[in-house]
């Protein structure tokens, strides 16, 4: 039985052509898709995973935040499920396979059992998370969260678009505010597959990222004040420039992370000037810092470097400067079982695989929480994600998913 | 006579009062005035001036681009005036100085000429430019650029403002277009007193500054182009990172400053970024320089180095980065007579003073390339301009305003 499991490979291009029927529902001009969190092309996506996965024979349970889980049963039924999955809402300009991908996959997953006849005792569960893209309605994860229980379900509902319309009554409008509790559904398993949204498989010719860890993450928000003043009468010895120092402090945000190389990465993607004059000394710089790695130590060794670093720029230039550290999210470290489940099946499928670190959060990081968790990466087009031109192979996909098929069926017996 | 003329001085309450009166009109809230160039406000404040002159037996000509000359009659008719003149319009939230203080400085030194009676050979005129600020119709110094012949009256009636209204129809329509044919009005010489708009005078406690020279100035626009990428996803060694690199350039402009003291001064003072978003890395930069020297030789210098050095910076990083000089202003060296005169009107009055540059640019920048000119500066409190707090003593005021008087008198005979 071992044996022949290790050989069942999924379809490929039914996967890819479900990929590309899905990426139909909003789908944009430039090839992308916008299917933003409880949308009426959201509602659509769900409609149609919850036909296809109703005609794989699949139950289906919504619950209270309108996460998805589509049920192929077992022959145990004291067994939990092992589930996979990942989200169907995109990003404004979003792509066709960020999320969509680990919902489909899991999808196919189901109909390759049911193609070849394969019983497992655990069930297996394909399973939609609400909002993770957090476009509409911020922050994202929503559906991950209500599940996991790190946001209680009343305060999400409540969160309001930029349109001022509830998360709750956009849920109940589309028909997806589910009557099962959240979170109660425990899991033997959860599995991801995503695409990498970085370079490193593509650059390094792999096909399979084994996700060991995610990256922690702090945000940051730096205030740098000085003096406003004529940029022509005012010497250079008198000036206290918010901008001179701002300069040397975003240098030192790369250099604090080359210092803890390779695995941190730190960036300066917002910084805006005031006054905004060309011929005024600026008196005020704010700029954003996202700061990652996947050890906590690590963060917080550099956070105390920036908060030093910048105290001795600052003394030095009478400027003041204030820095807010207004997130942070600890580093996840995920299942070791589930993490060799997953490298074990790269292996039986005879793909190149390497462990690697996800730079960006996914659902999986709060699932993991409350169930052992790993994630499968496949490669993407040059990193490039949330973006319309998001690029993927039909190989590399369904590579990924038979990888997924090894790790749940390895998990689901 | 010359020993008499030396103890006169000027009045400088009504000076003063005068300074109060005009500030009333287009007076805001906070203490400033608001009397952009061709405004109501702007007519009212001309026809104030223009009355005082005309109580104080001025005969006024106005010429096509709307300055106002008011002439004090000399006893030699052969003799071009001896003139000095400023500005009246302001910035939308400027102060009760700028630009003000050079025109009422001139009406005062008529006042006192008639109190005491005192002929000079050569006429006196105060002036009054149109447009210095540019704040509305851009860019400013219109009736020095026409005066001087700079640029054709023709393309500047031809601007427009931000509603679309046309510099000529506005001119004609507060009662500005005058007669007189632009620059065909020599002057003996001519002298603009204006506070310093910097910090120098105030800090080295000194009353007079003695304008020597005016920086030349040159902006660029400069454009770091990277390459979006994900912040958590994108090792820190597979980064294009546009903000990254444009620290550094920052950085580098100050340097190259620096390496130019005492008297160059660099401001990066714009700057933007983009897509702006904390967690992409930045794949534009875009950001302006204002750089001014006195010597031409050291701004072609500077520019120099910042075209080498930038591009150092982006071969390193393999960004690209274009440089554009989108203005160019020579520097001025003022008359050596006129400055002598101002000099030597600062010791006749018995004042502190001291050689210094113009970092802003002013009408006489304009006007020294047909005139023999000079210029006097006074203290402000903290060097601040453009600003409704803009602040000068009485005293001070009134002792520039000797300066000038005295500085007239000595090349009117």
């Amino acid at each position: 039985m071992t044996d022949n499991r290790q050989d069942i490979r999924v379809d490929g291009e039914r996967l890819w052509q479900s990929l590309m029927d899905m990426a139909q529902i909003g789908g944009t001009p430039k090839g992308g898709s916008c299917r933003l969190a409880l949308t009426d092309e959201d509602r659509d996506g769900r409609d149609l995973f919850v036909r296809w996965c109703r005609e794989a024979g699949c139950s289906v349970d919504i619950d209270g935040i309108g996460n998805i889980f589509a049920r192929r049963p077992g022959t145990d039924p004291s067994k939990a499920p092992v589930a996979t999955g990942s989200h169907l809402d995109t990003q404004p300009h979003g792509g066709k396979f960020d999320g969509v991908y680990g919902v489909l996959a899991g999808l196919e997953v189901i109909r390759t059992l049911n193609d070849r006849n394969v019983a497992t005792a655990a069930p297996i569960e394909a399973v939609v998370w609400t909002n993770e893209e957090g476009a509409r309605f911020a922050p994202g994860m929503m559906g991950s969260a209500a599940f996991s229980g790190s946001k209680p379900l009343s305060e999400i509902l409540d969160v309001r678009d930029a349109e001022g319309l509830r998360c709750g009554d956009e849920l109940e409008r589309i028909g997806y505010a589910g009557p099962q509790p959240c979170g109660e559904r425990p899991f033997a398993a959860f599995f991801e597959s995503h695409i990498e949204q970085g370079p490193i498989l593509e650059a390094e010719n792999k096909t399979i990222g084994v996700v060991t860890r995610v990256q922690g993450m702090r945000w940051f928000d730096v205030t740098v004040t000085g003096r406003d003043a004529h940029a022509g009468s005012t010497p250079m010895n008198r000036r206290i420039d918010a901008m001179a120092g701002a300069a040397h402090m975003v240098a030192a945000v790369e250099d604090i992370a080359l210092s803890h190389a390779p695995a941190m990465v730190a960036t300066v993607g917002q910084l805006s000037i005031s006054p905004n004059a060309r011929n005024t000394i600026p008196g005020e710089v704010t700029f954003a810092i996202d700061l990652r790695d996947p050890s906590a130590a690590s963060l917080d060794g550099a956070e105390a470097d920036i908060r030093t670093g910048f105290a001795e720029i600052a003394t030095g230039r009478k400027l003041a400067v204030e820095v807010d550290r207004i997130t942070d999210t600890a580093p996840v470290i995920f299942d070791e079982a589930c993490v060799t489940a997953v490298r074990t099946g790269a292996d039986a499928v005879g793909l190149s695989h390497r462990d690697m670190l996800s730079g960006a959060g996914h659902d999986s990081c709060l699932v993991s929480a409350v169930a052992p968790t790993a994630m499968v990466f496949v490669p993407c087009a040059d990193g490039l994600s949330h973006n319309e031109a998001e690029s993927a192979t039909p190989e590399d996909l369904a590579a990924g998913c038979n990888v997924l098929l090894q790790a749940m069926l390895s998990r689901a017996g």
